[in-house]
């Protein structure tokens, strides 16, 4: 858009293309609400004020006008959708801008992969703004399918790619208290290009949080305790307040956030599943969920607009306001937050609940196959874990939070060997380089409430190896080899046999088909892990069992890992 | 700074190089304030917290320590200083940053007056933003020295100068709202590279205002009532209150500010003289003169301090947190605001009022001249007024405010002359092209006080050409004269004698000579106003007398200027 093409738009000597009548507007600068007419022009709105005649009248009697939400941080391969799809999820939800850190397609195909989520994301019916993953591999104790070194990264400041704001999380915070000679490059070469330097800091306190903040890093998404928020918005942090699928903080946060302060505090989701996004909702749920625990409307509105664009420095987003950008959610109620409409680029996307057409038949054109899967050889006797004196190393999963704990427990032994043990909750779990084919590990984990059968993924942060578990040796190797023939998926299997599955061939992590395609395969997949006897959703916790940077204890294809101390420890105590 | 260098001290790993101790420090983020040790490391904090020994303990015990202030738009030239001059005034108030606009300068020298400004603030105790001057000329209703055109906004694009910032205040609002192609093709050119363009829009409102938001212009210093300075907030604007030595705007904007959109105002001087700084004071003045409006202390720092730095995207200014810039000013009273230290870059450089020794005798090495003086051929007889019917368009100045109003009077005329009039504080003035010398022209003044004599300066807004004023003809040719041989200047004459003077040979804007130097000089200047009978500081509104971007009428070199219609206008009614 030219300016010399809006002015007379916002003059009123020209008429708009597009006029929003009979809304309350309301005003993040100022809290106040405000009725009058929002001209749009172009994908931009032109001006709030008394404007005449339009190409096309929408009217929101009724309604009350917001900005559309803004999502801090997210990876948007966590959600299995290929970018266009992904949009159409969010959208639903009044989600109009995100910041991605393509960090998981980053692990699996390097350069290649980050690429592919610029040019994706190129065109489609949201803002996506990306910071370039800072941690590729994210430690030294997995294999990854790619890395991103300093070499790297000065091919990034070189090739200037659009939409590029920040440097992405930077997840290795010990290897930043250690002072690691190759991260500290990459900030240093990085810091001056883009002025945001994205932080993921779970627990740092005191001295180290001090250290942690030296490095130029001035966000954190990893807070689980009020008084740990209050802190890092205390030593100049912006906080964004995570609600994902496995990652549930808001609940835990939102108590920090005063009338003084909530201008440091955004709204992210980090990761979230496709089915959650459509039943529970996006950023539209963090801000329900934060005006249910007691913030007023306002401010909750801000944490996902206003503050988010203002941190990010995106200087015509967040607000209703002349010049900024026509993307706005229409509600009937500001503390239910009912999203009636969605207005994204000055066009409606979503009317009473559904995509219009316009937008719901978009059908991106994707490759069919993204990486490549190579695994070890895997067989039943690879799973084999002979039993010892003394206690075994178990994961402990944690619901609602991405810490995981160490359990010492006695195994169950049958045949000299330590087994899953249903009874106890324990299964399982095989970690296997699907890069290289180099290798796996093998342990246990508790929390997974699985009966029988077994499941296998090839999303696992941040590496994203094959991981499978389960109950039964037999089952986890028929699951490893299925989701290895579609180049990526999760699967879940019982008695040898597949009984749901949801193929991810780009990159391991995403499908090529449409939205609702994938949510149907989710809702199968969901309906099969029932009848292996759990009801959780163990495919988003399962993801992280191999995260090496979040404590306590994961598992890599490398081995068990015990993160505060950056290195392996023994399956036995 | 390395960010390898200061992670150890922020550990505590490492001996920090000084310590504040002592202080309760004012948290901007929160609110509250908090006993604890200040680590330092080189120029920045390296930790809040408990620290041990240090080469150099601060002993800051019945202090409070705030930021160090932020100027959000300043003109240095203003201050008639050179930057490291103007540095030293300043941190004596506690401004440790401004942003500056070298627009005077640039209308007077073109890129060389930049380029001066951006070398002479290197290395000096104040961090220096800088916005690239946007509207040079102002307009093309006078004659300046140089002009900015769209081939050197490409320049300065290329050229990648360190701390632009900003492209400099879009003064020339009706020539936005009338689509100027080169206005808009600058700020095309501008805003991809530089995120923040800021504005200068009197008294714009409703749709007006609207399409000036258009342009990407998302900043004004220029509101003069709380309803104009709302309805810019409301419509996305950040507005920088101002409080300068002519434009005082301090006491109507401030009950604009409320708890809920004080984050988008900040505080800026624009033009303030340097016996105000010393005397008055700088930011610290309106941060003082809003609590006693009744702003709560917080608020008014946060004014100061982060929302500034929060507007401008400065990662490391406006707090005191680790990683943040080692510029803090203690105070013993938040009330009272009574400066007892400040703290640049991690060194005390003002203790009980006066600058430690070691930036007092830093002595900058600046040219003697910069540009050149050329006055068309001027004498008595070039300031003859024939009398005509009708009544005289006098400019009538407005105290404590830049906006002038038209005065419609009849003239006093003598042997067929008009001429000035004491007794109704009439004054003469002459405005003449001092860059080509192509041309001048004559008008009336009213508000000066002069009962006698002449003064004449070199600086005048926007052009900076040389305008006299006075009672008797004679006096201000020989005023006139007077500042031309000395490449620029004030000066104050009477019955053709020089009383007080004030050579300012840096392109006619500003002294070679020390703070000091210069204060005392305009302690004897004002002397010398009294003896002609005024008691004001009549330069300041003088130096505005010109600027034919602010309403409503002005004298430019080239004649009598209606603002509105952006047109000439004729001297009789």
């Amino acid at each position: 858009m030219k300016i010399r093409d809006i002015i007379p738009v916002a003059l009123g000597d020209q008429r708009a293309r597009c006029i929003v009548r009979n809304a309350r507007i309301l005003n993040v600068f100022t809290g106040e609400t405000e009725a009058a007419d929002i001209a749009i022009f172009r994908k931009r709105i032109a001006g709030i004020g008394d404007y005449g005649a339009a190409d096309e009248i929408i009217d929101a009697a009724g309604l009350i006008a917001l900005p559309g939400f803004i999502d801090a941080h997210i990876h948007i391969e966590s959600s299995m959708l290929v970018p266009r799809q992904f949009a159409k999820a969010v959208l639903l939800r009044g989600t109009t801008t995100v910041v991605a850190d393509p960090h998981e397609i980053a692990n699996v195909a390097g350069t290649e992969g980050v690429d592919y989520i610029v040019r994706s994301t190129d065109g489609i019916p949201l803002n996506v703004y990306i910071g370039i993953p800072s941690a590729v591999p994210a430690t030294q104790l997995e294999t990854s399918g790619a890395s991103l070194g300093t070499d790297e990264m000065i091919e990034f400041v070189d090739r200037n790619l659009k939409r590029v704001i920040a440097l992405g999380e930077v997840m290795n915070y010990p290897a930043v208290l250690g002072r690691d000679r190759e991260l500290l490059t990459k900030i240093e070469i990085l810091r001056h290009r883009y002025r945001k330097i994205d932080g993921h800091a779970p627990g740092l306190s005191g001295k180290r949080l001090n250290a942690y903040l030296c490095a130029f890093i001035r966000s954190d998404h990893e807070c689980t305790t009020p008084q740990e928020a209050l802190e890092k918005v205390r030593r100049g942090m912006h906080v964004f307040i995570r609600e994902g699928s496995a990652a549930r903080d808001l609940d835990n946060l939102i108590g920090a956030v005063t009338p003084l302060n909530h201008h440091r505090f955004s709204f992210c989701t980090d990761d979230r599943d496709p089915l959650a996004i459509l039943t529970e909702g996006h950023i539209d749920c963090l801000v329900r969920r934060a005006i249910r625990a007691g913030v007023d409307p306002l401010t909750a509105i801000r944490m996902a607009t206003i503050n988010t664009a203002s941190y990010f420095n995106l200087r015509s987003m967040g607000a209703i306001a002349p010049g900024y950008k026509a993307d706005m959610v229409f509600v009937s109620d500001l503390e239910k937050l009912d999203i009636r409409m969605v207005v994204k680029d000055g066009r409606v996307v979503v009317n009473e609940g559904g995509l219009v057409e316009e937008v719901s038949g978009t059908y991106a054109d994707v490759p069919e196959q993204l990486g490549r899967f190579k695994l070890p050889a895997l067989s039943v006797e690879s799973l084999a874990v002979p039993a010892r004196e003394g206690r075994l190393r178990v994961i402990g999963l944690t619901q609602g939070s991405l810490l995981t704990r160490e359990m010492l427990l006695e195994p169950k032994v049958s045949g000299g060997f330590a087994i899953a043990d249903a009874d106890r909750d324990i299964a399982k779990v095989l970690v296997a380089d699907r890069h290289h084919g180099t290798g796996f590990s093998v342990g246990f984990v508790h929390g997974l409430g699985l009966k029988s059968g077994a499941v296998a993924t090839s999303v696992g942060h941040d590496a994203h190896n094959l991981c499978a578990a389960g109950m039964d040796d037999g089952d986890m190797i028929a699951a490893a080899k299925h989701v290895a023939s579609h180049n990526g998926g999760m699967v879940v299997v019982r008695g040898g046999r597949v009984i749901a599955s949801l193929p991810l061939p780009l990159a391991g992590l995403m499908s090529n088909r449409d939205l609702f395609e994938v949510t149907e395969a989710l809702r199968a997949i969901n309906a099969a892990l029932r009848e292996l006897g759990t009801d959780r959703d163990i495919f988003m916790p399962l993801s992280f069992v191999q995260l090496a940077v979040i404590p306590t204890v994961r598992i890599t294809d490398r081995g068990i890992v015990d993160v505060e101390r950056q290195q392996f420890t023994s399956l036995w105590e």
